[in-house]
C-alpha cells in the first residue's frame, strides 16, 4: 500500500467543489454522491454508479473536471486513479481514455479503468492472467482400469482424461469431480493432485495463460453414461495400455505412466496431498497441496538438532 | 466448436446490405470493412476497429442494425455474438448493452462484449479466473540456511519467502527467480516446484482467485542487497529455525518443514520436477510439473505385464 489517502478529505472537498462548479443545475445531493475512495493499492477510486442522474452529466464537463482533479491528486501524492464505470454509462469511457485512462478489466455490467499518475511505470497489480483447467484421472484400483474419453469436434481422436474449465470460486478437486461426472456419468472422490501444466498465449484462453492440473480420483460408481455432446467415446481402459498407447496426447501418456508407477509402487510416490488453512484476508479457508509430510516433521517432534 | 459459421457468407451479405441500408451517406468501402468473423467457439465476432470512420456511425443506427441482424443470426443457428470495441468507440458499448450485450473482458485499449443468442444459458468460456503468485524458497545446501524476508507495509511482520505476481507469459520458475532477485538481490536457479495454494475471492486479485506456487531454488550468489521499498528485513535463516519459528505464516512454516524434510532425507522426496513438451495449439512449448518418473516408467521398458 503506497502513500495515499492521507489527503482523502481534501480530495473530497475538491471533488465536491469541482462538481458544484461544473454541474450547475444538478442537485448538490447528486454532487456529494460521488466521492473518491482510497483503495488498497494507494490510489483513488471513482464510482460513476454513485451518480444519481448520470444522464445530466456532460462528458465534456467530466473531462474538464477530471483534468483539473488529476493535477490536484498528483500534487497530493496519489499514485493512481481507478474509474469504475457501469456499462450503461460507457459513453464516459472514451472521455476518460482521451485523458490516458485504459481498461484494467471489465466483467458483466461494469468496467474498471486506471490511470497511473505517479512517476515511472505503473506499479498497479494486473488482472487475472490464467484460466484454470482441471482433469480427473479416475483409477479403479480393483481392476487397474482408468477412465478415458475422446473429445468430439477434435481433428485427432486421442484418448485423454475427462476435465474442463474451473468455475469461479471452485476448488481444484471439485472441478475434477464435477467435470468427470458431467462428461462420463461416473461419480468419484478427490485423492490427490498429480501434475500441473502451464501454457502461455493459449487461443482457448483469449491469449491468456492456461494452467492445467490433473488430479487422481477414486471412482464411487462404474457405469458409464457419457455426454454425447462433448464426447465421442468413453471407456474404462487398462492403465498399462493407456501408458503404452500411441493414440493419446503427450501429457496423458506421461500422466498415465506416472499413475502406473504409483499404482504399482505406491501412490505415496506420486501424490500431492491437500491440507486446509485459514486465510488471513478473507476469513475463508485455502487449500495447500504438496508432498505428504511425515508426522514428526509436521509437528517438529523427535527431530535431531532441534 | 458448436454449429455455426456455415452461414457465414449469408451473414456477410446481410451485414453489408444492413450497413448500406442504415449508413446511407457512408462510403461502401466503409461498409464492407465490417464483416462478422466466425470464432472458435461457434459464435460470430464483430470488430468495430474495422470501421474506417466510426464517427459517422450513429449509435441509433447501430442499434437498429444489430437488432435486425441478431434475429437473422439466431435463425441461422449462430449461438453467440462477440463485439470487440476499441476504447475510443466506447459510446457503442451502452448501445450494445441495451440489447443485452455484457462485458466478457477488457484490457488496455479494447473491450469485448458478448451476447448469447442460442437456447439455454451461455456456454461461452469465461475469461481468466486466476492471478498467479510465485515464491522462491532459496536454500543454501552448504550452510543449511534459507532466504527469508519480512514485507514492509504489513501489520504483522512475519518471515516469508520472497515472491510476487507472475507477469503475462512468464514461466513459474522464471517468476520465482526474478522476484527473488528483485526483492533480495540474490541470484538463483530453479530446481523444482514444491507446493500450490489456491485461494478464492482474494481482495488483492480484484475478487478473483489466487494461485500461489512455491518453488525450490538454489542460490548462485549470497550477498543480500534487499529492496527497501518492498522489504523491512531480509536474511539467511537456519532452515530448522524457520521450521520452528512462530514469527511466520502457516504456509511458510509448513513449506519450511517440507523443505527440511527434503534437505535431510533427499529432495527427491519433496520435488515436482519440470519437463517441456511441444504445444499443439501454439507451436510453443509448455512446461509440465510432477513427481520424477523412474527411467523405466518414462520409457515403458523392462516393466512386467507389458
Amino acid at each position: 500500500m503506497l502513500g495515499a489517502g492521507c489527503c482523502l478529505r481534501r480530495s473530497r472537498q475538491l471533488l465536491a467543489s469541482g462538481w458544484t462548479r461544473l454541474l450547475s443545475g444538478s442537485s448538490s445531493s447528486e454532487v456529494t454522491q460521488l466521492e473518491p475512495q482510497r483503495d488498497r493499492f494507494g490510489g483513488l477510486s471513482l464510482y460513476l454508479s454513485q451518480l444519481r442522474a448520470p444522464e445530466r452529466l456532460d462528458p465534456g464537463a467530466l473531462r474538464r473536471w477530471l483534468q483539473e482533479s488529476i493535477k490536484q491528486w498528483r500534487a497530493e501524492g496519489h499514485i493512481a486513479i481507478w474509474l469504475h464505470v457501469p456499462i450503461l454509462q460507457s459513453r464516459f469511457i472514451a472521455t476518460a481514455a482521451e485523458l490516458g485512462f485504459a481498461f484494467h478489466h471489465a466483467e458483466s455490467d461494469s468496467a474498471t479503468l486506471t490511470l497511473w499518475i505517479a512517476d515511472g511505470r505503473s506499479r498497479l497489480p494486473i488482472y487475472a492472467t490464467h484460466q484454470l483447467g482441471v482433469a480427473g484421472a479416475v483409477l479403479d484400483v480393483q481392476s487397474g482400469k482408468v477412465l478415458v474419453v475422446q473429445d468430439r469436434n477434435k481433428t485427432t481422436n486421442a484418448w485423454k482424461f475427462p476435465g474442463g474449465l474451473s468455475e469461479p470460486g471452485e476448488d481444484i478437486g471439485s472441478t475434477a469431480v464435477r467435470e468427470v461426472f458431467e462428461e462420463t456419468g461416473i461419480k468419484s472422490e478427490f485423492r490427490s493432485l498429480l501434475s500441473i501444466r502451464q501454457q502461455h498465449r493459449h487461443p482457448g484462453a483469449f491469449g491468456k495463460s492456461d494452467m492445467y492440473i490433473i488430479c487422481r480420483l477414486e471412482p464411487s460408481s462404474f457405469n458409464i453414461s457419457f455426454c454425447q455432446q462433448e464426447c465421442l467415446k468413453c471407456e474404462w481402459m487398462e492403465l498399462s495400455d493407456l501408458a503404452k498407447s500411441k493414440e493419446t496426447t503427450p501429457i496423458t501418456s506421461n500422466i498415465a505412466r506416472l499413475l502406473l508407477y504409483g499404482y504399482r509402487e505406491g501412490f505415496d510416490k506420486i501424490d500431492l496431498t491437500m491440507r486446509e488453512f485459514p486465510a488471513v484476508y478473507t476469513g475463508l479457508f485455502y487449500k495447500l497441496y504438496h508432498r505428504e509430510l511425515p508426522e514428526h516433521y509436521r509437528n517438529m517432534t523427535n527431530l535431531q538438532d532441534m
